[in-house]
């Protein structure tokens, strides 16, 4: 059973709720948004599970604790919000010692530092695993933003480049060492969510999300959601250049990297044709388009002409 | 390693942290108290794992939903808050089908429904066994209550009759059958979190806590955090019918079932001597007193001529 069917069934089923006031946008974009206080407030949930999002024997317990924050700080600033409040709920299996618990609380906290969130408190439980489910509030940016404002005629456009993280994964997973191996490593266990960013884009974007889990995987989740065909060019995706020399040791193009590398937080903004220039100003790839229709596609079989003179 | 000391390292961990202006109060009570849009807001978090908090050969998928929402709601209610909005992240494993998923949000949301909560989204990870981490907000009271208010010469209350519970998680694991099992196992998988209890004790009580690991666990917990001792009258404990009748078939006395029964969700107050008779009028069962000193007594080593008549 796929997850997106999962969540399609989810979504149906949280769509037959009552309507609350409390509840602007629910199941659908990196965020939901509520109402508190009379303003609104951003909500996220992510989750840390031992064996399925990192490998305890590969990983330190700091980079898993900044980690573990991070990806929620991506939803974030997805939303074009500011992170603050922060709730962790872990499942601590037996094996698990105090100084483990110790590393990943500091990775957590500095990660948490660094973007201004207090750590509010959580939950403890037993289990045969370790698992950090972290739950996030923030501030709501003035204009809402998320998957599915995307209209034909608009450009794609990422913040950074990708291909680090996966490649730095495969460099854990199969013993690679090296310069480009250190910097791919820390690109995956250590990212740096754009929350400075999202906020900048969540002023003029059509649409946002973050890449958590792929380049090509969150363009058709936004196409899905925005009901458009989105149209990449995969010659003009950014990579990163640990991804682009590792490429070869590791039996993959750098594109494959780049377009396929889960965990980069990096953003994933359609804006209006006109702000192309400006978005390249400011350092981000702009990598398609967005066409009538739906899905993903390369550019090459949609028209790469169309593109550079429509 | 024990709970309580991790408990204790965490809180170190985190009183490390800068000052937040977002943050009001953190961990120490069943809720954070955190600020959002000028206004105090309650955050909590709580975990229901397979194998930990429940068997899914013995529990319905909708019994699981209603009570992994319903400890959340309990934790607002101890805090005498408004439940708002939940985020719900789930672990699935393979062999769980979508029919048991539907069967869980079945009952999350009718207990949503009851207690007027917004699901606002969540998140999903495979995993291993089945667990729902669900984070929930709550709207603060006028007058914030914890754990740490209490002061000798207060009176201790519990709202409900306990054991119920408890003798209900043992009629399960005994395939015990008949009426009073029956009204339990119901009492054990379908608590009502007292909410509109919470909210009028929230305008009077030195401290409040809710029941949802053993009356004796979460008295001592209260007396920590206040610093002081808490005397219990057994006898006074308001024993649950269905825990009385299955006593002896349990091979327990009423009063153990009730002290040590977890997942009550009432809610024991810490409230001013005077208020014992409206506290009694209410229905609430006046069971102790608070002194000097640390930790949990039963009433006869500490005087019962001193409590009745002081």
């Amino acid at each position: 059973m796929g997850e997106r069917h999962l969540i399609t069934l989810i979504t149906r089923w949280l769509s037959r709720q009552p309507r609350f006031s409390t509840l602007v946008r629910g199941i659908g974009d990196d965020c939901a948004t509520v109402r508190c206080a009379g303003k609104r407030e951003l909500l996220t949930a992510d989750a840390f599970v031992e064996g399925v999002h990192f490998d305890r024997r590969r990983v330190s317990a700091h980079d898993a604790g900044w980690k573990s924050l991070a990806a929620n700080i991506s939803d974030i600033a997805a939303a074009g919000g500011i992170p603050a409040c922060a709730l962790v709920s872990l499942e601590l299996p037996p094996s698990l010692g105090v100084s483990w618990l110790k590393g990943f609380y500091s990775g957590l906290l500095s990660c948490a530092r660094r973007f201004g969130v207090a750590v509010a408190g959580g939950n403890l439980s037993r289990s045969t695993h370790f698992a950090a489910h972290i739950a996030l509030t923030g501030k709501a940016p003035a204009r809402l933003v998320g998957r599915s404002g995307a209209r034909p005629g608009d450009i794609v456009a990422v913040t950074g480049r990708m291909g680090g993280s996966l490649a730095g994964l495969l460099c854990l997973k199969r013993g690679i060492r090296g310069t480009a191996a250190r910097t791919a490593i820390r690109r995956h266990l250590h990212p740096e969510p754009r929350v400075a960013e999202g906020r900048e884009l969540a002023k003029v974007a059509h649409a946002l999300i973050d890449i958590s889990d792929g380049l090509v995987h969150e363009a058709s989740l936004l196409a899905e959601a925005s009901k458009v065909r989105i149209v990449l060019d995969a010659s003009a995706i950014p990579v990163h250049p640990a991804a682009r020399s590792l490429a070869r040791r590791l039996g993959k193009s750098p594109i494959s990297l780049a377009a396929g590398s889960g965990e980069e937080y990096e953003l994933l903004a359609i804006l209006p044709r006109r702000l192309a220039g400006r978005a390249q100003l400011k350092g981000m790839g702009v990598i398609g388009f967005v066409a009538r229709g739906r899905g993903v596609i390369g550019l090459k079989s949609a028209g790469f002409d169309h593109f550079r003179n429509g």
